[in-house]
């Protein structure tokens, strides 16, 4: 069964209009090229990428919460009234090559692409309006990085193109006076962060929107369902345009079109709604950091455990990289999507486009997760049942105890062209694996089961 | 005759209220510490006192117009990409310490100051909740300096504190924004530069606005009315406040409580109207330049000659200095301002509180002007009359030909103690100068003439 | 036959010391360390790794050689005055933690480090008195960088430690004089280059001196035989101490301990003296590049290939890293050390100690490298022969076809602890290799093959 | 009498040489210019003239006394780990502008300028070949600052150019070894500081070479004879060097062309040899501090004081200015240049090839100094006298108690044009001043004294 995005029907107004209330935005179907795209990556890149130390909440773990370690790190390396705007000029991306990066993002297989408009740090990738002389356009790159990227996604690839998108700004003064104002007053939302919104759909055409920083208060305060309600009628993506769920305090997990829980969400188990896992290449942050090590990097087999997990349980994988604040993504990322991109070329069939299989993962056989092969539209014999396996078998030979065989049944190893001795067990099917030298990777190999019962 | 500042009905509404309109805001009575305070300093600071280059026109004479010195001042000097926001990190302001500025625009003899808030780059000198990261709190200095000059002005003398504020920013998009919709929009003036002026008042509770930059359009646009009278009715210092003439195209000249028209306003005769003659000590710029030369500065008898011209005519005289952006009132400046303050010392009754005479100079002897003493309502026979004399007599007698004489009448030579010479002459008086070995000043000199014939 | 690495008589006069000239200070046995270590680590570092681009001889193409991609990445990046110097403050080193370094060049398994004490930039990275204000002390990380990785690597390690040297100075105007003198002075000889060898020996200690630049002419100039001569008779490090050949034209392949001939030397071939193969992982520089991708660096098996060719030929690996100039070894260098030490955790003894076998490779089957078993003076059935072999057999069975087995012969598979059939080819031994899926790796193998025929 | 500043005979070898000893050295007659040039302008300029704080002292308070004034400010303004070096990029001079200098000191009425080629901080203000990377091409201005200045003000004015060198530097590891050595060993002397002199004596040809920081020890460490031998021998400046006393401990005020004994120095009597009066503009630097004040710089009439002093003791005097780090001449001290210079212009006569006159003061009346005028070889009556009074008479009626009048004895007061009513007084003669009002300046006036008795 795969799982139920919306409610059956669609609750629109008399002009079939959806209205600004989450019963009517949460009825609108789900735009189907994202839950086939299934794998995204995720940029995050902002004057945090300056000091490149920490994470990208570095602001907030200096001057909020004073934590000890960003504390020192400015005492030993700034002079003593050195502000976080100071960093802005230092944001220099000099080496920033749209095309590149289109190529490199293109390369890991993922379909679309997340790019950070403005994170907490209220600093905007693109020349705000809103945002005077704390835009890139003002101070540090001195160009447009939405846009340019955005062309060069678009022009040198087919992914699609989404940004994500920071609600609230830790320190901007209106929105502490807001806060301070109990919510009671709105001048932050309508002078700052709903306009940016606005402008960046005008003008960027994005597919997603990743909204995020909302949870301090309720989506009341921040507009957010006429924001959902116009994108969904009059914006210039109506059509494909796909939100998250991060729209105000007890609206994560519960409305947009796709949920996002927590940060590095991964249930293990399938959910009823579509969702999606943003996890990072870099365990302990977001944005690059300058002194992690390779123990810090997820190794490509842990990735493609990720990615198996999640596609297995319904969700999409975005998939995290963070550039320097010189514009390269560094090649210890490079590796990881091209290593990716590589299994995808051989394995892709089993992840784009499938969805949830009756079972999600074997259960007594550990390390192995299930799909099911795209374009069915119902449960039909001719579907392919995909087994994602993570670990190589001991014996040669590994059981797969859910699928029940019938006699038209077929076993393919994607990327080996030779056939594939199998069996019935009881429970399920046994599967002698090819010789390790003929396969083309050493990280996770997939089985297509082709006319199983079901 | 003294200039008439107001008419003589003051036009509020029933609840004794200014109206927002010019006709109501104009029959406000000037408050009277305006008019006798006669001589204030004006204070260009700036993120333009970082390049300290050409003037504080710095931004827009570079990157609007192209003025091919700025353009090859930046191109030899800075990188290609570099911004004029990049400045504002460099806007140190290390050596400010405000109760030595006080000190130092004390000593002029000054009755008040008024510091440029916001100049046209927008950049705010105190931390604006509508300037996020291009304020002197978050970028820069990292300190209130509106508050900080505000605090030592008044805890270390009694001089009124004023505030420059630019209405336009030459490079705030959504000013640009208004501006190509026609002024059809007010997202600017709603969302900054009106916010701005009420959290100034409110915050410092200036004397003086001295607003600026509104001649692009008209006070409609700006809501300059609104907020006059917000001003006058309402805000903390509804008392004292005087705003001068810069309120929208139009209203230059015309409106308000001190007329400023030009800059270097100094028309040479008696004006109807109470006005102020805004200088500069650098004739070349409002901000601090680093290559001006000696010679572009004006003299202290140059500025004195300017003093007595401006109150003669019924002005007051704003003189202008440039602090560094480390924070320092230049020694150049600071000569000026304490020989101005010495010659006050001796000769400010001829300036402090005066009144215009029925002449303004004197119309055969060159360089003499005319200003009457403090107190009178009417016009008393017990009234002085000063004669500010900016040429020393070369055969040491002079000739003042407009005042009569009377039997009564005495002659005075302000800081010599002995007795003068004079006698009747046809027409006026003349007066021998007593040994200039023993007067305390070689720039220029005043005679008191008491029970003169009206 | 192992290369010979000096002639059998060591010429010293009557004192027992070399005398400065080649033919005795070449008559020299080699330390016999250096000839067991097989690999060490160079590490490039300096102000050449604050602009990062381009190469480590970033000056010279910059300011020498007037090369356009250099020129013109300054002109887009840095203001017109901008010199080389100016970016020794910005060589920061901040994230320098000597015992992490210490720890990562361990895990790969190499013997010994050279790290550059000096480049041809002149900047030297130890608080030389003979380069007052452009060294690391003086201007840029403000430590020792020489001394602290010296105690880091000998406390936390037991890797030996060498420094580099560059005789020459681009820029030095002391050189350029002499130059210019036509080599007929030698005053940057002998109060620069010299003074300095003498100080960092005598401070640091090193194993090994790495000379370099000293092409421009010949080792009369830079009294390279005198040096040498205190080196081996007089230094604290007479005993261990092992010099490459870059001594003066002339010099290089031809005197010194051991041979470099050019930079990335690897003849594939038995050499008759001692040599090195230096190189690096990325391919076009030797200091860290910020622009550099991924396909820039060779991967784990490039690399492998080059330390099985070179040793097997009697050379020894040097292996370059580039560390950011903000301190740290970048990951994809770091994945490659450990990846490099994991193979040698498991095959080190074909390296380690190891001497040249009577073959190099195998003449028939491509792709397989020998080397001898250490520890033996002489050519003893007993010393087992390693075969490196560097692809995985299509058919599962590799042809060994230049060892003749023995009826006492025996095969084993480093990391595969089963036993391994094997049988007598004509010519050679044949050899199955165990199922892939049992082995350590996935880039390179190594089958020791004990009591052979010789 | 004048003083004497050389012995009768002149000690020379066979071939007419100075032999590398004081007692020839001695015995040479200073050339006649300098005697009769009397005013020189001294600029300090350096690395110091960056942080411009405290004073051009800046690098040895903060890291060798520890200064917390100094300590202070770093810390409040800079990084931790910043070094004194660091400031040498901030050194930008960019409105250094050579032709706009020489106008400026010709201004003045100086005969000669003195410029610090390198002060103790040891950074060059030309392109040593013995400061790689620490001078002001390879660092900060990036031009020849000496050879620019020299040739603007021998191309735009007739003033001498002369140069000041500081022997020892504060932080030389060469210089701090030497020192640790007890002097036994010259390293640096030979490899840095002597070679530099010759450099510049051989480049420039300066007319004074000022040694300074010669105090730690002797000048048979520096070598300082030999070098003025050469100069008196074989430099292509013999014929007019002149040469101040700072050579080693001990030489300062017993030998050299001119003594300076002390900074400031000046003794108000008679000195038997040439002397000079070395004195700042600010009172507490010699480099610029951006944060003195107006009461820190000396006013002209006491800088007219210092003249007259000096020179009626036979000295000249050397009046210091700062410039900035970014090439300035600030107004305050060109102001002061301008004014001395407007004062020579009409009272020269007294200053400019005078001689001490057998009074230096008079004995009686305060304030009032002699000198004797141009030309006289012996003591002819026909030689002038000057009366420079510091005060104008209070009565209008000054005494001089020292002359003697004769019948044909002519007073006249210079600049102005009017005869001069004067007596027999006794003892003197006693002179009526002028109208002030028709005098020159307000300053100090001088009056000529022909055919006095002798």
């Amino acid at each position: 069964m795969s799982p139920k995005n919306k409610p059956l029907v669609v609750i629109q107004d008399q002009e079939n209009r959806y209205t600004p209330d989450w019963d009517s935005l949460d009825s609108r179907p789900l735009p189907s090229w994202y839950d086939d795209a299934k794998f995204g990556i995720f940029i995050h890149w902002g004057v945090f990428s300056v000091p490149s130390f920490g994470s990208e909440w570095f602001w907030i773990n200096w001057k909020g919460s004073k934590n000890p370690k960003y504390v020192d790190f400015m005492k030993r390396n700034y002079p003593p009234g050195f502000t976080y705007p100071d960093f802005g000029p230092m944001f220099t991306a000099e080496f920033f090559e749209p095309q590149q990066w289109a190529e490199i993002l293109k390369s890991s297989g993922a379909k679309y692409v997340v790019l950070t408009s403005k994170h907490h740090e209220g600093y905007t990738l693109w020349p705000s309006k809103y945002s005077f002389n704390w835009n890139a356009m003002d101070v540090g790159p001195k160009r447009d990085l939405v846009g340019d990227l955005a062309n060069a996604i678009r022009k040198h690839t087919d992914l699609k193109f989404g940004l994500y998108h920071s609600l609230y700004e830790w320190f901007h003064p209106l929105y502490l006076q807001d806060k301070e104002n109990d919510w009671g007053t709105q001048d932050f939302v309508k002078s700052k962060t709903m306009p940016e919104l606005y402008e960046i759909v005008n003008k960027y055409k994005p597919s997603v929107i990743w909204s995020d920083g909302d949870w301090e208060t309720n989506d009341k305060y921040w507009n957010s369902t006429d924001f959902i309600a116009w994108l969904y009628n009059d914006s210039p993506v109506k059509q494909e345009i796909v939100v998250n769920d991060r729209w105000g305090r007890g609206t994560t997990c519960k409305h947009g079109d796709f949920y996002t829980c927590t940060d590095h969400f991964n249930p293990g188990t399938l959910q009823l709604h579509k969702w999606e896992n943003c996890l990072t290449i870099d365990r302990q942050s977001w944005g690059f950091r300058r002194n992690a090590v390779l123990s810090d990097y997820n190794s490509t087999p842990d990735l493609l455990k990720e990615m198996a997990t999640t596609i297995s349980c319904g969700g999409n994988m975005l998939l995290n990289v963070g550039p320097t604040h010189y514009g390269q993504i560094p090649p210890i990322y490079e590796e990881r999507l091209r290593q990716i991109g590589q299994w995808l070329n051989i394995n892709g069939e089993a992840i784009f486009g499938s969805r949830p299989w009756i079972y999600q993962n074997d259960t007594r056989t550990p390390d192995i997760w299930y799909t099911k092969g795209k374009g069915s539209k119902e449960l039909l014999l001719s579907d392919p049942v995909y087994a994602i396996v993570l670990q190589w078998p001991e014996t040669g030979v590994i059981e797969l105890t859910v699928p029940t065989a019938t006699a038209s049944t077929q076993v393919t190893f994607l990327g080996y062209p030779g056939e594939i001795k199998w069996g019935v067990a009881s429970p399920g099917i046994q599967v002698r694996f090819p010789s390790k030298s003929k396969v083309s990777n050493d990280w996770a190999w997939v089985l297509r089961l082709d006319n199983l019962v079901y």
